[in-house]
């Protein structure tokens, strides 16, 4: 990759370098509200977030970035040619939506937040249902603003997967369903289920985090470049590129919480620590998409959190910082009690086999919504339809329906099925590492260095610089395919239901 | 005071806000770079760092500054007058300093930062020399460039301390210095004198944090607009009004560096919690100097917290987070312990007996080298003889002496005579507040809020309307005057020495 730039193109480099730093301060303030600040501070600091962002959306569509996209649209150097094509996308994106209509929005958005928070605790669609029939109304006068060839939808799904359109869903996610729904028949037929009760047990939170930093640190997380912090919503945040923090929150009744999900934050961390430093401050030293992200995280929550092997590998070291109840709990039992498969109502919370299905839920309710096929008042109903159709459960409040995501009332639509997507590369990119790096034996020689080089090497030095798909096809030799995710679901849970 | 602004009024307290947002997000990055930041983060985030402070000076230096205030000096309101007054003088000071010297400076003085740490820990003044000659130059120049009526070092010293110049200082520094050698002269006569050795001990981290913890609640810290962090280089900063930290260390063989470390910021803190929220987001909105933030610090560490009635009242809470040993020592033995006077190399590990000495070295070898009657090659000798002369001892290498402060590497000449001062002051408000609030009394009553509430009402809710001298006369009826601070602490310390 082409590390030397000409005189314009460093101009240009310098000039985006500014829009990354104020990014890196919107960053570190994000963080800091969510794990440190005392209440009384957010209020001035909102309106710092809110300059800062003003600014970012200021040099993002200023006249100068138009004049570097066209001057250097067809630079010979292939980091600039994809860097203008990712900034010249921002920059018809944000030139496409009148000002005005944009502010309103943004200000829709910032009130529906904390409206969809108070109609959550209150259990009432009702409050939240005249903010989000607002925001599902701007969000259909952008997608045709932005325009598309076939979908409404797919203007808004390429905000998050560029690349992927209604089609490319429409092709996996029905077969996924039926496979999933099959499966989870055999799981509700078995008459030998784990039984999760033992590992609910107190397990004090010093504890918890010991042993998640442990094996942070195994999976090569670089605590010179982040550190650990508790926090309510647990994410991981590249405040800059040596600077990448996870954060994990703490139920002392169910260490699963903790671990797996400071493992999953590890997994979103390594992509990002794992970027070419040669494509440092450039447009292109971005992750490529939000489905490849949730690959990475997913990759190492299931592939390696919850592998049989793992646990074989990690099981003794884990009973020194676990109460001692644990020690009378065999292993086998154990990895059966991590891996139970339960039908419930919040996706956050779901296991691996329905997580999809929570999904395909909101993406066919989305993509109705923004084709004007169903209306916002009805979604109560549609969701537990759903539920019950593809789970068969049936939620009795909306708060564990369809309130329990703060997605909507961001305006984050489109963002959804890259869950999913990211599910099933995650599965494709397994089968693919596991060629080259048998991911079973890299854990029983207690050293998950390859898998991380391999992930290194293969998606995350490439940055941003080709789209997801693409990617997809170039690390695993073919396109999307749920059948990875399938079969890996069937091997693994056929030896934990004895089916 | 005055709330409602004219419309040109509103617009240039808009146009501030800018910066003030800026200043958050600076303070916030230097927080998290003093407390958490991951080693390899640091680069990157220097230069956005770098990016908002061109951004505050561009903003300060501004034509449209300037329209400001030239439309807004006779602005009928006061509040607005005295604002324009504070950016006027920003404004001058920067304008009047050429753009490429001061890019010069700015790079001089962060690299010697680094070289004075090498310097300080390898005790080799001969490496520092070289920059520090270059920083002294610079800022004889400035002071020229500034201008001043009577001595040079008077153009500098009004950066820290508005109003105050040699004349002032040179006024009170030599009785003072005469005062407080007597007192170290009885002190060091003294045939009865307090022995440390027992509360030298091993004294848990997180039991001082929580005793720490328990002090700032009672001295009013509201910890709803605020927190306290470990670090290296204890302070306390105002990352905005309502979200105040306070940092301490820790030393787990002895427990007065977090204790009293921690009052003394807590004291910095109330100062920036306690001004007024009508000035919020105005220029007035600020302490009104280095020496007045000083007075507030010293007041709570000294005055409060090395207070004997204080201990009466606080040794069995103490107690309670002490290690068991601590039970053997009479409240009357450990109260003379933490008041231990003994002249020592260190300026930041002095007694408040001899502290106002190390300061009065360095005002004079700083006022000379300003007014080039001495030489920077012949700053260590200097320094050396001068410890020899006031306090009796001489150091044997530079780290503990003319090498200890990191504020000369930074170009902080005129700095350090605000610490004097504080305590002068601070010394002079004790007096005039005890008046009106009898300090014991509502020690004994459990009850610190009337002691806070006045140093409020008389200090911090001014914020910076009038200069420290006016402020000073304002609150105790008179100038500057060192015999407050001699008076108690010949007052405290016959008793502690029995002379």
């Amino acid at each position: 990759m082409g590390n030397t730039y000409t005189k314009l193109e460093q101009e240009f480099l310098e000039y985006y370098k500014q829009i990354e730093s104020y990014a890196e301060a919107i960053k570190l303030i994000a963080w800091d509200l969510r794990t440190k600040i005392p209440k009384k501070g957010v209020k001035r600091r909102s309106e710092t977030l809110s300059l800062f962002s003003q600014k970012v959306h200021e040099l993002t569509t200023s006249d100068q970035m138009k004049t570097y996209i066209d001057q250097l649209r067809d630079s010979s150097n292939p980091v600039i040619r994809r860097s203008v094509e990712l900034v010249e996308k921002e920059y018809n994106q944000s030139k496409k939506i009148p000002v005005e209509e944009y502010k309103e929005y943004v200000e829709l958005t910032s009130q529906a937040e904390s409206v969809w928070t108070e109609a959550r605790e209150k259990s009432d669609f009702e409050l939240f249902r005249p903010y989000l029939e607002k925001i599902v109304a701007f969000n259909i006068r952008f997608a045709e603003y932005w325009g598309y060839k076939e979908d409404r939808y797919d203007a808004l799904l390429d905000n998050f997967e560029p690349g992927v359109t209604v089609k490319t869903l429409d092709q996996v996610f029905p077969k996924l369903r039926d496979d999933l729904s099959k499966l989870i028949q055999k799981v509700n037929d078995s008459s030998d289920k784990p039984n999760p009760e033992p590992i609910l047990t107190y397990f004090p939170k010093e504890n918890q985090e010991q042993f998640a930093l442990k094996v942070l640190e195994n999976m090569g997380y670089d605590f010179e470049a982040g550190r650990l912090d508790e926090t309510v919503h647990p994410f991981a945040i590249n405040v800059n590129h040596d600077d990448v923090r996870v954060t994990t929150r703490y139920d002392e009744n169910d260490f699963r919480m903790a671990v797996f999900g400071t493992v999953h934050e590890g997994g979103h961390a390594l992509y990002e620590q794992g970027l070419d430093k040669d494509l440092y401050d450039t447009p292109v030293c971005s992750a490529i998409s939000m489905g490849i992200h949730e690959s990475q995280s997913l990759f190492w929550e299931n592939f390696v959190g919850r592998n049989e092997t793992f646990w074989d590998q990690y099981y003794n070291l884990f009973l020194e910082y676990a109460p001692d109840s644990f020690k009378d709990i065999p292993k086998a039992e154990f990895y059966r009690a991590i891996n139970e498969v339960k039908p419930s109502f919040i996706r956050i919370e779901a296991d691996e086999m329905t997580y999809p299905l929570h999904i395909m839920i909101r993406y066919e309710l989305e993509k109705d919504l923004i084709n004007e096929k169903i209306e916002v008042k009805d979604l109560p109903k549609l969701w537990n339809d759903k539920m019950e159709d593809y789970l068969g459960i049936r939620p009795e409040n909306d708060a564990d329906g369809v309130l329990q995501d703060i997605h909507w009332s961001g305006g984050d639509f489109g963002y959804f099925p890259s869950y999913a997507l990211g599910y099933m590369y995650g599965a494709q990119i397994r089968s693919a590492l596991d060629q080259s790096v048998n991911i079973d034996q890299s854990i029983r020689n207690d050293d998950l260095s390859p898998i991380k080089k391999w992930l290194n090497e293969n998606i995350h030095q490439k940055g941003s610089m080709k789209e997801p798909l693409d990617l997809l096809k170039e690390v695993t030799g073919e396109g999307l395919n749920p059948d990875h995710l399938v079969n890996y679901l069937e091997d693994k849970y056929q030896k934990i239901y004895n089916w």
